[in-house]
């Protein structure tokens, strides 16, 4: 770890926000100046690590060249990166020992850049609803992660669940085991695809790819569809649970992020709707903001 | 496709049944006489067509090494093949174009060579539960699938459901946002893990890594375990609704088939389970029987 003399005013820092479907990165000036912004592809390394990395180039690739910068400057950069998956030891390790092309490279959570970044301070609590969904508070040192568990068998409420239950809905209709309703159009429109074709079509469908669905989930429950509502509510209920036992851990601000954060608001519990802050700044600011941290530049 | 005139009497048929965690090969002589039998790996082609041919050739070599004979004798085989996921048309064309080794080669669904061996004859109906799940008929000519939609997505009551179910369930409990219960002790044995570590293990499994898990199911089920008996009840239920809907198309006879027959019947409605009969033959004999029967060799 570097020390506050390695640091000269020109300094780059780069903050990577990666997760299921694409990777964000920020490239600002050691005053926070934004010099450029990129953008990757899946970076779950639960799903392919080799992928990760590659999309993790990416982006800093784009912000370099948005910067007018060559990619050799990535040499010369201290990262860092928030990723989805490595609160697993074994992901986390394997990412962490990456022989990156960077000066320094700082792993944490997605959970916890997007926390540092919501709340622009090391203290709070936030709920994730994109691709995957999970629960993170930071409070008094101490990291609480609730869900995180990833796709098929956790993220409950995220987009990828969604639209997996979606899927599962619309299959049991085309058997007549379940009743036939607009999500079926919806999806079935969408894939241009009916009953058995639909898993012709979604046969090697990685979570992103179910994640599409979630938009068509949320327009028919939004239109009273009565199966997008019994899965929407259940995902809604389940994000619900997630904040109450956030709360318990007593951060002073809680915010809902993601792509679903919007649309899935006003179906949760009124009381949590209620008590949810907006977010102050993106999870690549909480990206930049854990790699000053960790490089001593700033006093928490 | 042959007549009858290309088989001598030394015309030698084998039988393969493909699924999602092995593959099994019967080697007969034109008079059904038994000369080998062999195994080979997972075999269904929506997670693998290169698996799907080398598990299929390895089942084969070793039935013919099991009669006394060499590999090189495959080129004169007549092979009948009943495979999961062919009911796809684009994987039953990549499969049917398979530049295979043998003389001939029949290929169906697995559904339809269990219907025959079940039956002994073209008529009938038969669920299958095992790694994977569904239903199926043949009556007047004409098939009828329910279900076989393939994991992760379809196959309510398999195997692979079962297990994803559980760990879906173990995790919630690991959260405190579900109850713990034995159900959660037999997995976390079973994978010697807990919480974050469940999906560090899982992470990368396959539906017959989750149809492992399927038996503690059962047994904490069996055991009065509610978080399993609530799993095997809405599995049970499912494939009760498959048998009523197979029942409509008026099948002389209907069979439940596979790894967890056993143990599910005594979960389905009990006007359901009384309604089976035993399967007369396994699915590999109905391999030999729809290749013979596309050989012109039976009488339908």
């Amino acid at each position: 770890m570097g020390s506050m003399s390695n640091h000269n005013s020109d300094q780059l820092f780069i903050g990577i926000d990666g997760g299921g479907t694409k990777c964000r990165a920020r490239l600002v000036s050691i005053n926070e100046k934004l010099l450029g912004t990129g953008i990757g592809g899946p970076s779950n390394p639960l799903h392919g690590q080799a992928q990760t990395k590659a999309s993790i180039l990416q982006a800093v690739e784009m912000a370099l060249t948005e910067a007018g910068l060559p990619n050799s400057e990535a040499s010369n950069l201290i990262v860092g990166i928030g990723l989805a998956g490595v609160n697993l030891p074994s992901l986390f390790d394997v990412m962490n020992n990456w022989h990156h092309p960077f000066k320094q490279m700082h792993l944490t959570t997605d959970l916890h850049i997007a926390c540092l970044g919501a709340h622009n301070r090391d203290q709070g609590a936030v709920m994730i609803a994109g691709t995957g969904s999970c629960g993170y508070s930071y409070v008094k040192n101490k990291a609480t992660i609730i869900g995180a568990h990833g796709f098929p068998f956790g993220d409950k409420g995220s987009g990828a669940w969604m639209g997996l239950e979606a899927v599962k809905a619309v299959l049991l209709a085309s058997d007549n085991l379940g009743p036939y309703s607009l999500l079926s159009d919806l999806i079935g429109n969408h894939l241009q695809a009916k009953g058995v074709m639909i898993v012709d079509r979604m046969g090697a469908a990685k979570a992103s790819d179910y994640a599409q669905l979630a938009r068509f989930v949320l327009d028919a429950a939004d239109a009273k569809d009565e199966v997008a509502e019994k899965i929407v509510r259940e995902g809604a209920n389940y994000m619900s649970a997630v904040a109450e036992k956030l709360w318990e851990t007593e951060p002073s601000r809680m915010s809902l992020i993601g792509g679903l954060s919007e649309r899935l608001t006003p179906w949760l519990k009124p009381s949590v709707a209620a008590s949810l802050s907006a977010p102050i700044n993106q999870p690549e600011f909480g990206a930049i903001y854990y790699a000053k941290q960790q490089e001593k530049l700033l006093v928490c």
